[in-house]
């Protein structure tokens, strides 16, 4: 946290000026999509952490990312009270990082998964403490599992039998004993709540439960002198909301633990129960609990360690979309906008906006929906059928396909979409030569750039 | 042209020992999927143009994207001989474009489509001829339609009222009068081959041909002092396979110019026909046939024509992906190989590679299909049911879905993918930090590096 630039709004930083709208208002900012410090005051501008949207478009451009710090650092702290221990929350990083993004995970206490030999690269360039590392990766390269042992992280990951060998050639290379968990795939469904049919997972990661090939390599890497199991990990989906997909796939996991346990004669610390924890996206979504899915895992999971006459494990968890998610507004001007008769009985707005899929691709790739909000005034108009459609040599080039906004929406209003921080700067392109978008995080009234925009000329340098 | 970079081949270069194999073995390149300089001589090493590809996997790392520079000309050439003049071929730069991409469409006499300012600046920084520009975009920018208007583009394609006015005054500024072309949504589906049922189009693009909102802006258009009309413009579908879509859509369009060159009193001498041709992804597919597409279509134009009494408009056409998706391979290699028993009956053998949906996200995106070989020896094995999947943290991280290989693809091996010049590089992320992929050329026996691999101190060099 050296240096701060751009503009500072200490002056203007007043969280008491927020003003209130009733629910389904579009003048209103859902406490639960938007960042927690985001406000409108009575001009109808919006602010996060006391920092003007508008100021921030006027300041570095749009499209723009901007990061509430205190709401993702509020987030982690909620998980790490949440799980008893910072250490126990893994910060998953393809979710979104950046250097600043890991010295914050840092500061928190929590951990860090990594995915990749890049993600690991950028969390060693932020100094991250490699003992709180976790290394994933269905098909880790030889530089990654090199980088790994070397650097010394807590955990590799391992997720094939061939792994299993070279993770461990590589650390009886480097002389050093790797810890290694083993990926289980469970045969859970966690948006379900069932056991899947076969009790198989057509998937590319882990180890089957069912068919024996998690209690084979799990075998295998206790058996193996230069690694060191020290527990099971599996995952068990994506926009979760409860805890009973987690709580089924912990007590499948906990009965191979045991059995590990005595057949090795040893003990297995960790359950890691990976990631996938709801964020609510729109109004009406309701984002999971993280309080009390965690108390009720907990709890399952004494009372499974009892049955089974077991010490509990440590259990882990690996949260991105929950932490980055809600934190990050993206800042868009309006440009284009068009009536258009779908049929006879309905007419459909088009907004056009000054991004779109290269900046989040999510609507186009998983149908994800979002909420936006004018931020630069207030909205009188009354309702219409609308669409909000980016800037793409594309028609399915769509950020949010169907809502009704105000018809008052104009040419040059900024219009933001709330929690776009998880997997939406992580996947951009520069699709149409769009350059990608600046990143700026919030705190106290001050901003801070901490990725600046994408330049023609960045692109040009890269050619032969 | 003036420098060549990496290792040449000019020795190995013998396109005589091509091999051949029978249809539907794996170890074939089927020539209407591969580049057509692509080849497999008696080792099993495939080449391009001369140059071995496990040499150039070897040099420049993988994954990596080696286009066919004389197969990408010879298709421009294809063409511009089907519609009887290359400067009405326009290459639509959105499907990959670099600075030697826009110097190899130049040298070749086509014309070029931009979609962004950002297209227009790589253009121009190949220094393309403005004349052969076309400007596109949904909500272009105030600073796309300045640059538009600076360069002396040949045509900006108006999408909306609001840029007849913002164009329109840009122009006046500048004291320049630009030349447009309105594009209509003709209520056309070029895969059903039928008229839109409600004769509307729910899309962002264009005017609607059916409200009357498409007469209204050529009248605007043909009115403003500072704007020239031009003609009209349509665009139809991707992945098109033959002439009825584009020859019905013509007709309307034709219908529409015929009445306003009546009731102007003018001459609208341009027909711009937009892109859509259909290529081959896999074995299966058969290419749009340029060369008859093109013929049945000047000749249904002519037909129309002489009906209603007119002089045949120029037809323009603008194939990206016909063009470049054709000239390019993506060469991966292959990691982590597993065996998953989906079904009692079913076991599904998984190929990582160590790419995936950072270079490639057309099959999650769109279920893009695509072949796959290896290209760097000979596969014996017999086939079973396989998946390609992607290195990347995301279970839907897959390229191919469900294909039958030999069962002898091993750790090592170099996978290549056809026909990835259009749409994969263009649209190429950084997800989950991977650095995006180099991209070389290749041309009688030599190799060029086009674009270089990006490095994470790239991305490093980014942050605030």
């Amino acid at each position: 946290m050296d240096h701060v630039v751009g503009i500072q709004y200490t002056s203007s930083y007043s969280p008491t000026k927020r003003i209130t709208f009733p629910e389904g208002d579009f003048n209103g900012l859902p406490a639960h999509v938007w960042p927690k410090n985001a406000s409108r005051d009575e001009s109808g501008v919006v602010s996060i952490a006391g920092v003007s949207l508008p100021e921030l478009a006027q300041e570095f451009g749009t499209p723009l990312f901007v990061v509430d710090e205190d709401d993702f650092r509020s987030r982690c702290r909620d998980l790490a009270r949440a799980y008893r221990g910072p250490e126990r929350v893994h910060y998953a990083s393809k979710a979104f990082l950046t250097r600043e993004i890991a010295r914050w995970v840092a500061q928190e206490g929590l951990s860090l998964d990594v995915a990749s030999y890049g993600e690991l690269r950028v969390a060693q360039a932020a100094e991250f403490p490699a003992e709180r590392i976790t290394a994933h990766g269905n098909n880790k390269s030889a530089q990654y599992l090199q980088a790994c042992v070397s650097a010394g992280v807590e955990h590799v990951v391992l997720d094939s039998f061939q792994e299993i060998a070279s993770l461990g050639a590589e650390a009886e290379r480097q002389g050093k004993v790797q810890p290694v968990l083993v990926r289980v795939t469970p045969g859970v469904d966690a948006h379900t709540h069932e056991f899947i049919a076969t009790s198989h997972e057509d998937q590319k990661f882990g180890f089957s439960l069912a068919s024996g090939a998690a209690k084979q390599a799990a075998e295998q890497a206790f058996h193996h002198p230069w690694l060191d199991l020290r527990g099971l990990h599996c995952h068990v989906g994506s926009q979760v909301f409860d805890a009973e997909g987690f709580s089924l796939a912990a007590k499948r996991l906990m009965r191979l633990q045991n059995t590990l346990q005595e057949e090795l004669d040893t003990r297995l610390p960790i359950l890691d129960l990976g990631g996938g924890y709801g964020i609510a996206y729109t109004e009406k979504d309701t984002p999971l609990d993280v309080q009390a899915v965690a108390e009720d895992l907990i709890r399952r999971v004494q009372i499974e360690a009892d049955r089974l006459g077991l010490e509990a494990p440590t259990i882990m968890v690996e949260p991105g979309r929950a932490i980055a998610g809600p934190s990050t507004v993206t800042i868009y001007e309006v440009g284009t906008i068009k009536d258009v008769n779908v049929t006879d009985e309905l007419t459909r707005r088009y907004i056009a906006v000054d991004g779109g899929m290269s900046d989040n691709i999510r609507p186009a790739l998983y149908q994800a929906e979002y909420d936006a909000r004018v931020v630069s005034r207030l909205c009188e108009g009354e309702l219409c059928d609308s669409r909000v459609v980016g800037s793409h040599c594309e028609s399915g080039d769509i950020l949010i396909a169907d809502q009704r906004y105000p018809d008052d929406i104009r040419p040059g209003d900024l219009l933001a979409l709330a929690a776009t921080g998880a997997y939406c700067f992580a996947m951009a392109s520069r699709y149409n030569m769009f350059t990608r978008p600046a990143v700026v995080s919030v705190k106290d009234g001050k901003a801070r750039l901490m990725v600046r925009r994408e330049t023609i000329e960045d692109f040009l340098a890269m050619e032969g």
